[in-house]
């Protein structure tokens, strides 16, 4: 747990909202490492296994080919606690060194971008390739990287955002109240509808469809979706509130199109996709071809993240996926049921909403989910210093006392009071749908 | 290291070659957990979490779906022994349970093929999405996972294989010998076609290019595949024998296209994708496409891989990439310079030579590689029993005292040694590029 709160430390530091925007001429990542090697050493292996060299100089590498080429360390800032144990298995200790030192220490490594160009796909094959598994090493994780202007002009980036988003949802500046439709699996696309409308009636500004449904032969996408949108449509004829349903078309390039187009003609708002399930290759092509908001889902983000000196920490990962239009983008929620701590929690929403380039913000707008319910407001928005998010409950509103309208409205109150700098308890006095809502999540 | 030991026990019980192969009604999944609450209690709410329901049963669950859609426990095996320190942060304990015991157990979930169909993207978001994050568990990885034939019926497979592979390269019954263009980054064109005709010379079967180079501006794709093309064609109509050369296409989709069709113009025989950066509707794009055997890279697996109680393992990971259509697939090496045990590389590779489904095994031939060199020949054959691998040696060839002919020989001739059953020392008498080649590799 030292080790994760130094990873945040590290994060909030390169990432508070008002932090000008670096526009480096070479692609740049900042990595933990721990190591009983040199960590300048160790970090030069790294350098040179991830450009023009190998574990070893090879013929051909002449001076004149690394100065074109090779990565540098561009800083290096080694910790003072030694590590007793290695933290990962695999590594190796420098010859000839009976009890050495393990130690971490956070690394900066740049690369020409003439190495590869701005492509996403090479992007991560270099700073986030073979490294994992040199044994220099007994821990390596990429904190950070930032991106010559060049990727901007490659990448679409959201299409949506915020101000997209909150046009196509009509709110304009509360967070969006959502939920996501439970069962996860099992529902057909006629029992998908009947809670669509419970939760229309109920005043929801944003429903999803969970992860695990997409094209289910008991729910297939197509039925559901002509289900669900005939129910929206029919609310936002009624009411002049179309609420944005996100739905899962996470599938093949050619699923996806075609569900794509199907929503885009039964006048729905949003499509969602799972980033691990289509990866940077489908999630370009989407993010082209796309023209609604893309709720981008980040299930499996556990395996790439849950050990703190391994693989990625959500600050760098998120704008791959943001440059190829990620226009939400999820971030657990405070006293969340995952594992995730809430000071992360904070870290990766406020990155979403930190501009990638001057020019191209790429923001996106981070969705809060998980164990959300009214009495999370006042701490996300302290946290976040924002209302641009998305907010996702499942008990919190259908497991209001007073039913879902209550739960809904017991959410939103809790923003308003939030953004008005009201206390919850104070405001709950005047609004019973919050009051109840604060004593059913009091535990 | 333990633990890494256990995790390749499991596999190898798994995995030997003359396994029959299973062929379940239900999606198959097995996971090592790491817990303090009941094991049996913590693997009904991943079964929870990852289907019908969510952390608690919702309103519209009803007996019914469940029975339809509920995730099931088909086995649990809780080990002996007592985990004292819990191995990734952010785990919960059991309330009222002052000093909880912490236990590792290996649980196999199954879901209805229904839940989502045969898609390999929501495969991934069902057997390895949310549940990393789950709070009950302090370490959570999928090691293996066993699909009903209608997932062999929705993706092609490997369109070559060994078979494939071996005709197109003209090598019978010895492993293809292969090399990597080195420095990684930095030559251009010419430079590449130079080093492929000192390769072809040599009597080289393969050659790849690293995974750092795709299309970079000073070695863009198009100029280097049409420079060694015209060497490797030259070289086939003087010798008879083409060389075969994996040429990274890795980048978006279109790219991807247009390289492929440029080098099967030019009469290449190989193209080469990297499986983390292209994503899995990138991979089933290029399977569905593709004239050529796809080189299959998985830079970037450390992070996926090396917590021995997160993530992933080969024997699992490697399934959904064989059915998008992967034809040979990177394994490590013995004795590597990688952090990899020997034992897990061996799992690895027979994973791939083990048939995935009766009728359509989507055998894939693995790829041995990092500081390989003629010693590990009698390892690797009497750990995979198979001379069907590609071996691609860096040093052990460029490096050779008496030049690159005779590194390929020598590594040659170290398998023509191990296939025959006779050792390196005695063959090496006969041989003097083998001999000289384990002198130069004894260290």
């Amino acid at each position: 747990m030292a080790v994760y709160g130094m990873l945040a430390k590290f994060r909030t530091e390169k990432h508070g909202r008002g932090q000008a925007v670096s526009d480096p001429i070479r692609i740049e990542a900042d990595y933990l490492i721990e190591t009983t090697f040199d960590p300048r050493a160790a970090a030069e292996a790294m350098a040179g296994e991830q450009s023009s060299g190998t574990f070893v100089p090879v013929p051909g590498e002449t001076p004149e080919l690394k100065a074109r080429s090779a990565a540098r360390i561009e800083a290096l800032d080694i910790q003072d606690n030694e590590i007793p144990q290695p933290s990962l298995p695999g590594s190796a200790n420098p010859k000839g060194l009976a009890e050495p030192i393990r130690r971490q220490a956070r690394v900066t490594l740049s690369w020409p971008l003439e190495n590869i160009g701005p492509s996403l796909p090479n992007l991560v094959a270099t700073v986030a390739g073979n490294l994992f598994e040199l044994r220099q090493f007994s821990g390596l994780r990429l904190l950070d990287m930032r991106l010559p202007t060049a990727f901007a002009q490659a990448y679409p980036g959201p299409k949506f955002g915020i101000a997209g988003t909150r046009r196509l949802a009509g709110v304009a500046d509360l967070p969006l109240i959502g939920t996501i439709i439970k069962p996860s699996v099992g529902f057909g696309p006629e029992e998908t509808a009947a809670l669509t409308k419970t939760l229309c009636e109920a005043g929801i500004d944003f429903i999803k469809d969970d992860e695990l449904q997409s094209d289910g032969p008991h729910c297939p996408f197509d039925e559901r979706a002509r289900a669900v949108m005939r129910v929206i449509n029919d609310h936002a004829d009624r009411t002049g509130k179309k609420v944005m349903y996100a739905f899962n078309l996470t599938g093949e390039l050619d699923q996806m199109r075609h569900r794509h187009d199907l929503v885009v003609e039964l006048g729905g708002t949003c499509i969602m996709a799972s980033l691990n399930s289509v990866g940077i290759v489908g999630m370009v092509e989407l993010g082209r071809f796309s023209q609604l908001p893309i709720h981008a889902h980040r299930n499996g983000w556990g395996y790439l993240s849950r050990s703190p000196v391994l693989g990625w920490s959500y600050v760098a990962w998120q704008k791959i996926w943001r440059l190829a239009g990620a226009d939400h983008m999820h971030v657990n929620g405070l006293q969340s049921k995952f594992s995730e701590p809430d000071e992360s929690v904070i870290t990766s929403a406020r990155a979403c909403l930190t501009p990638m380039f001057a020019d191209k913000p790429c923001i996106t707008m981070p969705v809060f989910s998980s164990g959300q319910s009214a009495k999370q407001a006042p701490g996300t928005y302290a946290g976040l210093e924002s209302a641009d998010l998305i907010v996702t409950a499942g008990g919190g509103i259908m497991a209001h006392p007073d039913g879902p309208a209550a739960g809904v409205s017991g959410l939103r109150e809790a923003w308003e009071a939030t953004l008005a700098g009201i206390p919850l308890g104070d405001y709950a006095r005047e609004h019973p749908a919050l009051a109840k809502a604060l004593e059913a999540h009091a535990a």
